[in-house]
């Protein structure tokens, strides 16, 4: 094996070069897998739903301990695509940035995990311990063929860690802001609410579902979930859209269609809140004579890893390469730390996010190798 | 002149083989315009927007009394051509029913008025007495060039009646249970609630207008406007529809749109209606600091012919012929009856109203003559 460090930026470069937008592989696992096979990782791809996902291992399965890195290659579509600088699979560098489209959420935290994982068992080998990569092309899709598949085959494998880290960009504005421990929940309802028809002269002859809706939406929305928790902010609950499709002015209509989107802490879980949203339909039902349906999607229960042993590691490597002490976050959207919770503690780690999404996503290029630097540490005192 | 008396079931099933959907003639006017240049009436064609109407005078402009019938001859469209039992246009008649769009609403009505006055004309011409029948093409559709044009070119042509009896259709089941004396108005307000877009997990960086949108309806929803007055039903309002179209369950919009229709008695006019509603508007921009706007528009002001000598001599002859005492009833949506208000008193009677506007709709054929006799009886009575 060779001793020359493996280059975090030409490899972000090489990642945003291969254009993975879900659920196409575009090639970036392929590259994955043939470096850390060459690098002495036991890889295996697996693959589901038409998904591409790779489990890479170095080290004993009975290591005492296994260190994971958790992430994604998959990218979010170009967007207005007339619309880029630079083009969008191209990796050019300007004014200090790499510019593509997964620049920064997340092929250069990829890069720089692998980066990293790669040069440490080159270069010092650890004892009794082990690597586990696991690098899903579905986050930015629907995700159940993604993290949750390389989840499911290690089970059935006989494959765990004992600790992960999620390379997701996580700071704000500046590198070594912000390690995130855990997520709100998010759950979602679709709301029918249903009356009788009839003209809007006569409205005692018709059952208007829209008076029950808006007092429904009302109460939902000045409905005060909690003030927050210890470690999470207070749940919210915004009320997406309400629609009819009603054009006639004459006419009442039978029926209308409301959306709930609630982002909740650990005050509350999926259950509690379909229990309360049920319990206000029923409410309604009752005072307006109509009838109230709802679909819930629960798409994630909130979950902490609370402070512990892996968050103080993490914030101390990051303490020592950037001089910043990073909030211990439960604040953003959803991320496949929701399903990796269920398997070990996990944080998560990365770059600043400010651009993942966007037209002209970058980034900027200086902190890829900070980053790379930090996970380095970040292994070298998980097996100290 | 003949004395035959003019047949006003003939006359009905010529009127809807004319195919009058607004804003065509059809033929229906023309043969109008004949029969009455024939009896001796002064025909004027008022045609106004593309739209047909028809004046016509018996008798001299400086005569001591003047009555009028006001009606029309358009009709809605077919609604489902292949549903309609008997072809639309036939006339035919089947089960004792006289079968086609428009046999209720309101040719029957039209030929009942028409062949009352020539008859009445032709056989006890009344001394220093006089007749105007104004018939329009345009009551089904905007309105704005009928019976409005009507009366506009009569008011720069010195015409004027002193009572008009509008021959609309008023009775719910039986000939004889129903006159109209006035009508509630109605008001439609287009209303937008604007906030800031943003993403649903974090509402406090948007301003969501939907929970404005839903306090605002929930109030404007539960305001009593009124309990009723002597002669009117409480005043209603019905929110017909309420919009979003955001597809995104992690988007907060940034707009949403409602539409509410109000019908107002004589407690109201569009004015203070107006006025309200915005009150209501300022309320809610204040407390949820969005921007709520509206467009109004008032389609009729409530009026009244408050019972006196017209209503009581149209209730007479309505008991005479019928043996029942009509209501004096300010029910149902509007008629042109709101224009011929500014004019002279006016009430409203007619047929019964049952299969108006529907697939199907036929006049039971025994009705039409005795609507013809009554009408001959209020003429009778008028100038006796
Ligand atoms: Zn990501
Ligand atoms: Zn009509």
């Amino acid at each position: 094996m060779s001793n020359i460090p493996v280059d975090p930026i030409a490899l972000t470069a090489d990642l945003v070069r291969c254009p993975s937008i879900t659920p196409e592989e575009g090639g970036a696992l392929v590259l994955l897998e043939g470096m850390l096979t060459k690098a002495g990782f036991a890889c295996t791809r697996v693959d589901r739903g038409g998904v591409s996902n790779l489990f890479a291992r170095w080290g004993a399965k009975d290591a005492v301990r296994t260190f994971g890195f958790n992430g994604h290659t998959d990218v979010v579509p170009l967007g207005d695509e007339a619309a880029w600088t630079m083009p969008p699979f191209g990796a050019e560098q300007k004014d200090g940035y790499l510019w593509g489209r997964g620049a920064t959420d997340m092929k250069s935290g990829v890069a720089a995990y692998v980066a990293a994982a790669i040069d440490f068992v080159t270069e010092t080998p650890p004892k009794d311990g082990a690597l586990i990569l696991t690098i899903t092309g579905d986050e930015e899709g629907d995700a159940v063929d993604g993290t949750a598949a390389l989840l499911d085959w290690m089970e059935a494998n006989g494959e765990a860690m004992d600790h992960c880290l999620v390379g997701e960009p996580t700071c704000p504005d500046e590198l070594g802001q912000m390690i995130k421990i855990g997520r709100r929940g998010s759950l979602t309802a679709w709301i029918t609410v249903t009356g009788e028809q009839g003209h809007s002269a006569y409205p005692h002859r018709a059952n208007n579902p829209l008076p029950a809706m808006a007092r429904l939406i009302d109460r939902l929305s000045s409905h005060e979930l909690d003030q927050g928790t210890e470690h999470f902010d207070a749940s919210t609950l915004a009320t997406v859209t309400i629609d009819t499709g009603n054009p006639a002015s004459n006419v009442i209509p039978a029926q209308s269609r409301a959306t709930v989107n609630i982002r909740f802490n650990d005050a509350h879980s999926g259950a509690s809140l379909t229990e309360w949203l049920q319990s206000e339909l029923n409410r309604v039902e009752k005072e307006f004579g109509v009838e109230a349906a709802m679909d819930v999607r629960i798409s994630g229960e909130s979950f902490l890893t609370p402070p512990g042993e892996l968050s103080e590691l993490v914030s101390q490597a990051v303490k020592a390469e950037t001089n910043m002490t990073p909030d211990l976050s439960t604040t953003g959207g959803t991320s496949d730390a929701r399903f990796v919770k269920n398997h070990c503690p996990v944080v998560e780690f990365g770059l600043v996010g400010q651009t993942m999404h966007q037209v002209d996503e970058r980034v900027e290029v200086a902190l890829i190798p900070r980053l790379k630097t930090i996970y380095s540490r970040i292994l070298r005192d998980y097996f100290a």
